[in-house]
């Protein structure tokens, strides 16, 4: 952990994928909250079948799922999430006749149950 | 919020996905519950890597997973994923030799720590 | 339910990802905790646009979420998890010059609100 995914709609055509990943980490790394660098875990995939609403219109959208062990307080997720909203605002900039939604969630990965393991270890 | 990812495997050929995901949104816009149809960010992902169980029949599913932001009530995230399902049952009939399974999921996202930004503001 | 999905860095060519999800639904019918086999519903997706930490070097993960309905125990869940993760330690094997995390993570979907309708019925 933490494990992040990053799901967008492939009409983004200007979105350079491998710098915003990159970014993402750092603001995680940033964040002080994550002791070693290599435990953040991100991919993003492209969806090339969406669908924003029921109206007619040009519409995107950018969904980071950032997921964390369980325990840590509401304002630090707070915090995180609106760190990771500025990295995707940055990245992801307006564009005139396209109705765009970033977005960011934290969830609790259940502590008890998670397992992992480093290789070589 | 919401929202909605449909995943499928990927040996239900006769689906149209791009008719499903919209009406899989105007049973959201019908529920009531969003007040903004454009809300609605519904992706779709078909998997060509899957195994239903372990024995070597011809199966097949689409699930989905509706996140909304937490604070409703079980009587309505029931509702909501029985018009969910009601809907995946008439895009995807069955067909002879194959066992087919349709779920629906709806889960909670936590309310305080999500964060959007819809661009142009 | 259960529903399994295996995520996993698209740098690890040697992995037989039909085989390995194979495996991993006879783990969990041998856990003795899923009536019918024909429950288990695992897909797996490869991610090309990935990156691990912000270091420079080699690195590869595989992460498998294993989704069940509420109301099992923790002691059950981390039975399940292990299970899994021996699964996944077989399958992928540590490489010399790749950094590699295997990770299993078992989380709950809301009972009340599932549904599910399996045709032919």
């Amino acid at each position: 952990m933490p494990h992040l995914n990053l799901e967008y709609s492939d009409n983004l055509p200007e979105l350079n994928v491998d710098v915003l990943l990159l970014r993402l980490n750092h603001a995680l790394v940033g964040s002080g909250q994550f002791a070693d660098e290599a435990d953040i875990k991100s991919r993003a995939q492209a969806f090339s079948q969406f669908r924003v609403g029921t109206a007619p219109a040009q519409r995107a959208f950018a969904h980071v799922r950032l997921a964390i062990l369980s325990g840590r307080s509401p304002a630090l997720k707070k915090q995180l999430s609106e760190g990771l909203l500025d990295v995707l605002r940055e990245a992801i900039p307006a564009q005139a006749g396209l109705d765009l939604q970033l977005c960011v969630e934290v969830l609790d990965m259940d502590r008890d149950s998670y397992v992992k393991l480093r290789l070589p270890s």
